[in-house]
């Protein structure tokens, strides 16, 4: 007998709590219970990306908020910046592509954030850019970037431009304050942070942004946003919602409010510290050079590189994932995105650290979880 | 204590073992294990659409797979034709108009089917069009069109003519022959015949239809069918699917199987027999001219029109639902569409008497029942 312990940046691990709520019957989303629950659900989602404008939500993955974003704010022809280093970041320049914009693509090497000045070049080279993309978490290379202090750069040099962020993977997991920080659209999606299965993405936009949307004639119907706007009001959406999921998100979002916003994003903040100590003490290196706090990236160990992977997963039921195109079978990836613990992180080290000993990776068993531990116990 | 009794076109009921399978640990969509049920999943679905053309899954509302369709295989300014017989009808004009189409909406009086003879005029007056849309069974009105018969007068006019189904609340309720009626665009979604949670839609394209898309740059990368089918040979989608409603497929399409599709076309044609018998039997009148076997719609009785459905859902649980638009207060719809068997027939309309009853509504008592009782034994 294994548990299943799953440590992927999306899927997530659902709480139990979450699960079971979903397998009650299902009830119609035209009903006075429906749009009472999804009253509440609205509230909390605001207290989460810190704003007061409507948190719209789509039946769609992640992909399909952006898009909506997209296919609401912007017209074929209109400039629009892409800051790329990594393979999502990579799909938003694809995505304004398709709708016909301009895309300026600003390549920035995988495992590696934009820095300020990197971004004053590029505003002040592009200052009529009708927005910016950015990924706050990067999934395929556990990259951190600093939003708030690009926010900052960017109102500087070009207060028109639309912030985007791409917070599929950092809302829940890192500090991110929409109205504080004056970003223009948010994103996120619902089996991340939100600890729920993948279906529901979410997206809010500024008042800036729902300026500019009014003098746009929306190019898709299903991703319309002007219309889930209209819809968010009653408690609605336009068309059919995955119901049971956001019946779920229901007990989710009641966990994350009762922990408070601030505490998960320290939790957070904390089991990615530990997790970082841990496999450096079993001497596996570190990718990148800005670390998210919703997932770590790692080299796999020289020894074993094929199998390591696979052993944690037939030995402890561990699943982690491996790099994505020039990732690939270089680095592994594990998740403490979403509902998971201190003792999460010692189980996923302990597991790692019998991987490495059975694969011949040299370093001192044990030394991992301790190093954890010093962190989660606040003496490092 | 009350059980919930969901006759709605719409979430509809799910049964117990898919709910259950749900609540267990989800797993990751690029793992081994996922990719194998889906791969699972796939070839049962396209028993039930009767084609050997890949049906894809998409993370959306059936909406979403109309939209998918539209922007993966029409330019703008190309020629479409909706049959415009009800309110989600009407919905795929305004999603051709989205998409800046010539759109030829015909409109047919709700409650009636388009004839062969009209059928055959608007073709006539419009050969050079790229699409038609018809709506196999409208859940606004509880329509049937007789596709097999349109799609034969289409052809025999326009042979080039795209012919667009939208099946979403035909699949799994009314014989529906992809391949051998020659139909190009069937979609369906995954809340209704398919008897799990709203989140996922389903769609399928003939070969004259893929090959109209190879010479369409697509409108939307979300909603991107040629690379929806790419993935597909793969038994993956482009984008994350909901994982945990793809779970739930595997179960509910196992069921259907079991059953034998056109066992479940047989079943629902019960139903619907049984269901509208027994309206008739309380002097209820049924609205519409061409009845569909997936929801039945009736006047409410002139007697506490306002309190009809109120009072079934307080009296007994049972959740009907009124009409939309003109038709809001004036009937009341009865869904048989998924998991439902001749006890829940009798069941509702047991009920629906004992409301009637209540309202001071003139009938004999009982004879609702007896009515589908004779139908269900075979008897009449």
């Amino acid at each position: 007998m294994r548990k299943p312990r799953l440590f992927t940046p999306g899927p997530t691990p659902i709480p139990e709590t979450v699960m079971l709520r979903m397998a009650e019957p299902i009830i119609h989303h035209r009903h006075a219970e429906f749009v009472a629950l999804v009253g509440r659900i609205n509230a909390h989602l605001q207290t989460l990306f810190c704003t007061k404008q409507p948190v719209m939500t789509l039946t769609a993955s992640g992909t399909g908020a952006a898009e909506a974003a997209i296919a609401t704010l912007f017209q074929a022809g209109e400039k629009g910046i892409n800051i790329n280093n990594g393979k999502f970041a990579e799909r938003w320049g694809k995505m304004m592509n398709v709708y016909g914009m301009n895309v300026v693509d600003v390549e920035i090497a995988w495992g590696n954030a934009i820095s300020e000045d990197q971004m004053r070049d590029v505003m002040k080279q592009n200052p009529d850019a009708a927005c910016i993309w950015l990924v706050h978490s990067e999934t395929s290379t556990g990259t951190y970037t600093n939003i708030q202090a690009m926010a900052r750069v960017i109102r500087e040099v070009a207060p028109d431009t639309l912030i985007c962020i791409d917070g599929i993977t950092s809302i829940g997991a890192h500090e991110c304050r929409m109205d504080e920080w004056d970003l223009d659209v948010v994103i996120t999606g619902s089996q991340k942070g939100l600890m729920i299965p993948p279906g529901l993405a979410f997206v809010a936009l500024s008042e800036r942004a729902w300026k500019k949307a009014a003098s746009v004639t929306a190019r898709s119907l299903y991703f319309d946003l002007k219309q889930a706007r209209e819809a968010w009001h009653d408690n609605s959406t336009p068309w059919t919602p995955a119901v049971s999921l956001v019946i779920g998100l229901e007990p989710a979002l009641a966990m994350m409010m009762k922990e408070g916003v601030e505490n998960v994003w320290k939790r957070h903040t904390l089991l990615s510290r530990g997790l970082r100590a841990g496999l450096q003490a079993t001497n596996l290196q570190l990718y990148g050079t800005s670390p998210s706090h919703a997932v770590t990236v790692a080299y796999l160990p020289e020894k074993g590189r094929k199998e390591f992977i696979k052993l944690l997963k037939s030995d402890f039921g561990v699943t982690v994932i491996g790099g994505q195109d020039a990732l690939k079978d270089v680095v592994f990836r594990t998740s403490h995105l979403g509902y998971y613990d201190e003792a999460d992180m010692l189980a996923v080290l302990g597991s790692i650290e019998y991987a490495l000993q059975k694969l011949g990776h040299e370093f001192e068993a044990g030394r991992s979880v301790y190093a954890a531990q010093r962190i989660f116990m606040g003496v490092e």
